[in-house]
């Protein structure tokens, strides 16, 4: 049985009564507590939290339980949270970094009158938490290092994509010179899919046994980073394409320099002409016939089933790739599981 | 014989041409290998490096050699580079939060036009780094995991005093209520003397054998937090009181509206007519007279002597704890080569 959102979101009260309970031990006064509980709860909640719950399932998949017991499903459940606490970390720093005026529908944390540049040190806080709640609860496990690794390593993986993201499309400074497949793949990959994708897997098959030098490590990447690189595309493609009704929002990719997956594709296909067109009018937020031109051109360069292929295909290579995993590493529904939940969605 | 800064700095190369030959793993393209790779030198490099040295000294006086094997000095000098990176991720932050225009004589990171907000993502780079560097040199050895919670820790304790330091005296708004004696101290201990004084003692007592629940690190702690207050009180005594010519640079903290152990000093001594002085004229940037009719203030109050007073009874504690050290858990000698280049210092 999946773990629902109700279910994970009803431990993150324990998760935050263990940072703020240590804090005395840190010196810290009763005002300093208040802040840093309203920050984590701030940031940490409010996301679909599809991050952390995969953990949670994939530790269900792993040993074949629908009900955890109680010591495991703790486990699994600050592991779950420990993702959705580094997605806080890397977004209350996006959001300065992007000048984003909302997060989850409330104003970006950096945005507050009570906030501002303080949000920079609020993300390194978010940071500190993760490691303080893995030494908590497993620093006797033997795969206690192979947590903090991964975690380490996630993140570097997650800032190097950022890093060239912000390169590629910086904001107010418009130039589709810098765009290409191979910068989105980068991105998409590094920011994304490792973060999302392969480390709730990854933590997951460590609480449960696999050793860090097991090949399923290598298995559970070749699987969830091309699912995650999909996934990003897929989210590229229903920001322009997608039901608003469905997806919750109206998207703004083209009028906000978005080096998404569309645009890089109708790059690689323009003629000197339509290039032109791109040109003058990516990235313009008014008026919106600037966008409009955009999206005709898309059609023009038929871009919709440039994707549309693009998707059979990747669900296919995905979908080859599970049918071949050895089973005594791991269940092929760990990765079906994933599949299922991404392909071919509408929101 | 102590190590020079040149000996030091000769060491360098090395680590940055450990993180830079692995990014080609990470899909590093050689473009993003330049930029990092000027990103670390730009803000890794320049500082006087006294706590990357005290690294490798205390190695050397726990051995009791002067001269250390290569394999020892090694592992001493990419841990006395661990607390420089760990200083430079925390620096690169702080000037993007202080809004400060320069850092070590040339223009803080954040300023140059090729980096901007950006610096955020680079500092958390910087932090990434000094994890790679760890499992790199350290992955095999028994205190592994130990080096890494300690920086964990540290970088945690230093974000919890930034924290305070941000809401006791945020830029652009001036409000004398909100310094205190108790906030002062918990700024300098929390801010500077865990990564500044302890951090470099731990790291080396760990590395020459001592056990991570060895009573050896509350001793250390014990002398090395007061040691690091007393530094910083300097500092800010300095800051007024000190030669420009011996300090290098014209101290403006009173300009500046930080939290000074001198103002705290002042606060708690002033008249309600001498409190009004100070609402009126601390923070100010221009003209120069209030920071003189401040700098009066001080001389009014006695703030010189009661410096003087505090330095004498700082120092005296000090010793009398090295004093008390039991020397076969650690040589006193590792402490009295701190206080000494500490006490009475007039740069
Ligand atoms: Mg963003
Ligand atoms: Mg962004
Ligand atoms: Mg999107
Ligand atoms: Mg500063
Ligand atoms: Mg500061
Ligand atoms: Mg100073």
């Amino acid at each position: 049985m999946s773990t629902t959102r109700e279910e994970f979101i009803a431990f993150f009260p324990q998760l935050t009564e263990v940072i703020l309970s240590e804090l005395p031990s840190f010196g810290a006064t009763a005002e300093m507590t208040t802040r840093i509980k309203a920050m984590i709860e701030y940031n940490v909640m409010g996301g679909k939290m599809n991050r952390g719950l995969s953990v949670v399932d994939t530790v269900k998949i792993m040993r074949g339980e629908s009900v955890l017991p109680p010591d495991v499903n703790e486990k699994a459940m600050v592991l779950g949270w420990s993702v959705e606490w580094l997605q806080a970390f890397f977004l209350v720093a996006d959001d300065i970094m992007d000048e984003s005026p909302t997060r989850r529908g409330q104003p970006a944390w950096y945005r507050r009158k009570d906030v501002g540049i303080l949000a920079i040190n609020d993300s390194f806080i978010l940071e500190a938490c993760i490691f303080r709640l893995l030494k908590k609860y497993f620093k006797s496990e033997p795969y206690y290092i192979d947590l903090v690794e991964i975690l380490h390593e996630t993140s570097y993986q997650t800032e190097l994509g950022q890093m060239v993201d912000l390169l590629t499309a910086p904001e107010n400074d418009i130039n589709l010179d810098r765009f290409s497949i191979e910068k989105h793949a980068y991105i998409v990959e590094y920011k994304t899919a490792y973060y999302s994708f392969y480390l709730p897997v990854a933590l997951a098959l460590l609480m449960t046994g696999s050793p860090a030098e097991s090949p399923v490590f290598q298995v559970a990447k070749d699987i969830l980073i091309p699912l995650g690189v999909y996934f990003q595309v897929q989210d590229d493609y229903l920001d322009c394409y997608g039901n608003p009704e469905f997806i919750g929002k109206i998207g703004t990719d083209i009028e906000d320099n978005k080096c998404s997956w569309l645009v890089v594709q109708a790059l690689d296909r323009v003629s000197k002409e339509q290039r032109q067109i791109l040109n003058d009018n990516y990235g313009r937020k008014s008026p919106a016939i600037h966008a409009q031109r955009v999206k005709d051109l898309y059609v023009e360069l038929k871009i919709e089933s440039v994707y549309k292929a693009y998707e059979d295909k990747a669900i296919a290579e995905i979908q080859d790739k599970i049918s071949k995993v050895d089973e005594s590493l791991v269940p092929r529904q760990v990765f079906t599981a994933f599949l299922n939940k991404v392909a071919k969605r509408t929101k």
